[in-house]
């Protein structure tokens, strides 16, 4: 197994963090994985917002029944959908589905902890009034990440329930 | 930068294979690879179907002004979404996004090349009587894989463009 399989096997969604900060050149070596996810057309339809700010992290979290997390990690991505540069809404999510995994992966191969936040979406129009992001984009999700202070085990369905065919 | 970054900068769309065969070994490791995507409460949408078999390759091929892809490449995954596993769509379809990403890091990580095909949405009803998924599902990628032969260059926004605000 090489190294990139073996990050996206072991990655998991981590939730809890120790307080160490995260170095600007980290995020934005993920921000940058984010940016070569592949899209229909190559449009790119991913845009992003990064949060530090105390003030502006308490604003969010009050969105959120997840709001903790937001509070306890280092710093979040908020990850948006640029409407403009859409040109087919099922493909464009998919996109934004990769550009996200590319972020967790890399966060997940630099030692880091990372959790993908979609419960705020229930309350997306607020959020993108707080990050002011314009009314051109919609929020898809939220990343929070960290030094890790957990190391959670998830399952998943077996392959063979997964593959209905082979051809 | 660690061998995950270095595989999702370098990975780019491949549409032209050698004629080389990928093993099963192979095709197993990628669709495992998917498995580990991370999805909306672990709902894991996602089905897939394997083709290789020449005759449904050419059907498929019919269905898409890219069937020359699916014709020349080694082997497909069609991803499917499987609905009544779904909770909310925007979410499930970009985990469905998340999964073909790791399945097209997978293959880049091996040195594959691959591409996810999208415009045979258009018919994606045809496409899915032809694999007989079932009704709960619907086709959401064909990825068409193989030894590549070809090192295609593209390009992506700038990451200043891409980042609306540090807060």
């Amino acid at each position: 197994m090489n190294d990139t399989i073996s990050t996206i096997k072991s990655r998991r969604s981590v939730r809890k963090f120790s307080p160490g900060e995260i170095q600007d050149a980290l995020i934005y070596s993920i921000l940058e994985a984010g940016r070569w996810a592949p899209s229909g057309l190559n449009n790119q339809p991913w845009r992003f917002c990064v949060i530090r700010d105390r003030k502006m992290r308490e604003s969010l979290a009050a969105l959120t029944e997840y709001g903790g997390i937001i509070l306890s990690c280092s710093a979040c991505i908020a990850v948006l959908y640029h409407k403009p540069s859409g040109y087919n809404r099922d493909k464009d999510i998919m996109s934004i589905g990769a550009c996200i995994q590319n972020m967790l992966l890399a966060a997940a191969s630099n030692g880091m902890g990372a959790v993908w936040l979609g419960e705020i979406l229930n309350r997306k129009n607020e959020a993108g009034h707080l990050l002011d992001a314009g009314e051109d984009c919609e929020l898809m999700a939220v990343i929070a990440m960290g030094w890790p202070d957990e190391s959670p085990v998830s399952e998943r369905i077996p392959l063979e329930n997964l593959v209905l065919k082979k051809l």
